[in-house]
């Protein structure tokens, strides 16, 4: 591929051979995939995107895929000016990027498996493979499907009903380990060392994360071929945070945009907040922690990318920021109750996190806000029992109506 | 508005204004949006129409609405080529109009609340309601919290949890009706009549239905401005399936496509078939009956527009059939299995349906076919509870995994 040069170790720069690889030989550190960007800027425009597909693929010349096969119809979510939101929060230029209804599986995995799939068919793999705590597994498991791969997915066995079913749907083989996201990411390490499988989030990963930086690309096309000057996202591996980052910096240095990058702002949930922890104490290593919160698609204690995510927040002036259970539930209301999107428990966390930052008047007026809605409500609905207003109950009757309705709500 | 001459009776032809009401004063018949199509000739075109807005705005020519405020990314959901789905059921050129992912409430009901709510606020209405067996009313509270209305939506009792809370979550008063959706939709009628509400579904019924016209634009557009030869449709009111034939009928009259209508295959569940049985007994008046089935989002007992139901079928040369429970469960893992996209119980339906008129042969070699998938699967994720396969439980160690999992799998 013209627009690739090879892959190349994050830490010591060592290069290896475009193949299913992801770690370092030297010194362990991850590799990425190192582009030439001299080569790109000749080809890709603004023009040529706007006419490519309504999918994330209009943006294939940065990304490490020759052939899209899989996931054709992923990404290009809504970007959403939220008019009522903002006014709550006191920003007046507040934008939600809403992957809540990503095709097919409702979650920005489906990018980020698009991507990882795609090129696992250009390797020649015929079984897929996933360590998730959910969103993933949903995502992989459909992909492959419709890719005709066989597919193993491994998840802790703790996890929220409706994304188990919303996995075992599409008929893959879930493997339920007894443990947390961490323990179930250890094992799926060895099994990928043993079986020729491709594992999205390990021996692809270096592909798969490239899948994160459309979430900015688009952000910056719907916007006008602007960059904002403040996002919010959430942070688990803190793949996500460090790859919108590089999507926005992509786009400068092309010239397709004009500007400065825009601040950070990380969301972890305070049950399991490790890159929080270490940006806050000033550490460039992370301290794994045992997760306990209800947002379980961002409790990853031991963050692969966490390093890397400490280093963004300081390097883009950003900052990051923790919710507690009760305010990731708040969270999820606020943006149900003004702006009409029903997210699950990681865009909660993102909301309650963009209020706090709001509230300590982090954004200045006039400024262009993103917050990155990563997964749709109906994924972790359980949460919510017990926190909304009940159904007002009555028989067929417009008397009955009238008294216990209008005199009585 | 230039485009719109007035509202029409489809029985009596008596004419009104435009306003929100839905029956003849003379002859009770419903009352239609009556379009100066010359005036919509001079200033539509193909090459307006694909610089619009990437939703289902992009027709607003042909939709009673000037200016659009509410529901801004609804619609122009993914039209995925079935290649699966299709070699499985020997259709070679199959498609799937997949509304599962539609913006916000991942119904095809996302589209004609819009059109619905963009008109109740240039009528100047404050609250919005509904009567609803679930995707609606979910869409309708969505909406209306962004629109800032007021929001009733009236349930039957007995709906889905998951749809409940999809509802309750945007904070609107919910009214659970003690009874079937008929029930529900006679007390909101009477409730129509007495409050000055925007009732979605009854006053502004004329308006909120056109927005299902847009399911076959978007098809046209998307297969290159060509008609399907066949598409199968799930009949739940009747409302969908006729304005899905009338949409691409005005394509074809207004010059925009060229060759012939599609013929309609309507889906019913076994379990509430009004429109299936009058059209198969011959009768253009609907027998209403009691709905015992759990395509809950489809069971109307006495649907609204089944007797233009039964004419499209039989003008369009196509044919209605039905679908056992399971024979819905199976088209639902059916789809999820071969295609990676995830429906609800009506989307079940469809699938199962199809499958039936292709077993039958009714589809030749080349066809074009085009299946709507019209809601997600998260949303009636009870009924495939000890349907599926159950993931293998194992301690996070590769002994157990390649014991358990790959010599037991």
């Amino acid at each position: 591929m013209a627009k690739i040069k090879a892959l190349k170790c994050k830490e010591c720069g060592a290069t290896y051979p475009v193949e299913p690889i992801h770690v370092c030989e030297y010194c362990f550190g991850p590799l990425e995939i190192d582009y030439d960007y001299e080569y790109i800027k000749s080809i890709i425009s603004k023009e040529k995107i706007e006419k490519g597909p309504k999918s994330l693929w209009r943006y294939i010349d940065l990304l490490p895929v020759e052939n899209p096969t899989v996931g054709l119809s992923a990404g290009f979510t809504p970007l959403i000016k939220a008019e009522n939101l903002g006014k709550e929060l006191g920003i007046k230029n507040l934008y939600i990027k809403d992957d809540s209804v990503n095709h097919p599986t409702l979650s920005f995995k489906d990018r980020v498996v698009s991507v990882a799939l795609s090129k696992a068919k250009e390797f020649g793999f015929d079984t897929a493979a996933c360590a998730s705590t959910g969103n993933l597994a949903n995502s992989v498991a459909a992909h492959a499907a419709s890719a005709g791969m066989k597919c193993f997915v491994f998840i802790p066995s703790n996890l929220e009903t409706n994304k188990i079913i919303g996995s075992l749907v599409f008929n893959p083989t879930v493997v339920a380990v007894d443990g947390n996201y961490d323990d179930v990411n250890r094992l799926s390490s060895e099994i990928a060392n043993e079986f020729g499988w491709a594992f999205v989030n390990i021996n692809v990963r270096p592909f798969y994360a490239e899948g994160s930086k459309t979430l900015a690309f688009e952000v910056a096309e719907q916007l006008g071929w602007k960059i904002p000057d403040a996002v919010v996202a959430p942070l688990a591996s803190g793949s996500l945070y460090t790859k919108i980052w590089k999507g926005f910096n992509e786009f400068i240095n092309l010239g397709l945009v004009e500007g400065k990058p825009p601040r950070m702002y990380g969301a972890q949930a305070s049950g399991c907040s490790p890159i929080y922890k270490a940006f806050k104490e000033g550490r460039d290593f992370i301290k794994p922690e045992k997760p306990d919160t209800i947002a379980k698609s961002i409790a990853i204690g031991n963050p692969a990318d966490g390093p890397y995510a400490v280093k963004t927040a300081k390097e883009s002036n950003g900052d990051i920021e923790i919710a507690t259970n009760e305010e990731i539930i708040e969270g999820i209301k606020l943006l149900a109750r003004t702006e009409g999107i029903f997210t699950e428990t990681a865009g909660g966390t993102t909301i309650a996190v963009l209020k706090k930052f709001a509230e300590k008047g982090v954004f200045k007026e006039d400024e262009v806000v993103v917050a990155y809605i990563t997964g749709n409500g109906y994924k972790t609905m359980e949460v919510l029992e017990g926190k909304l207003n009940k159904p007002i109950h009555i028989k067929p009757s417009l008397i009955e109506f009238k008294e216990k309705v209008i005199k009585g709500g």
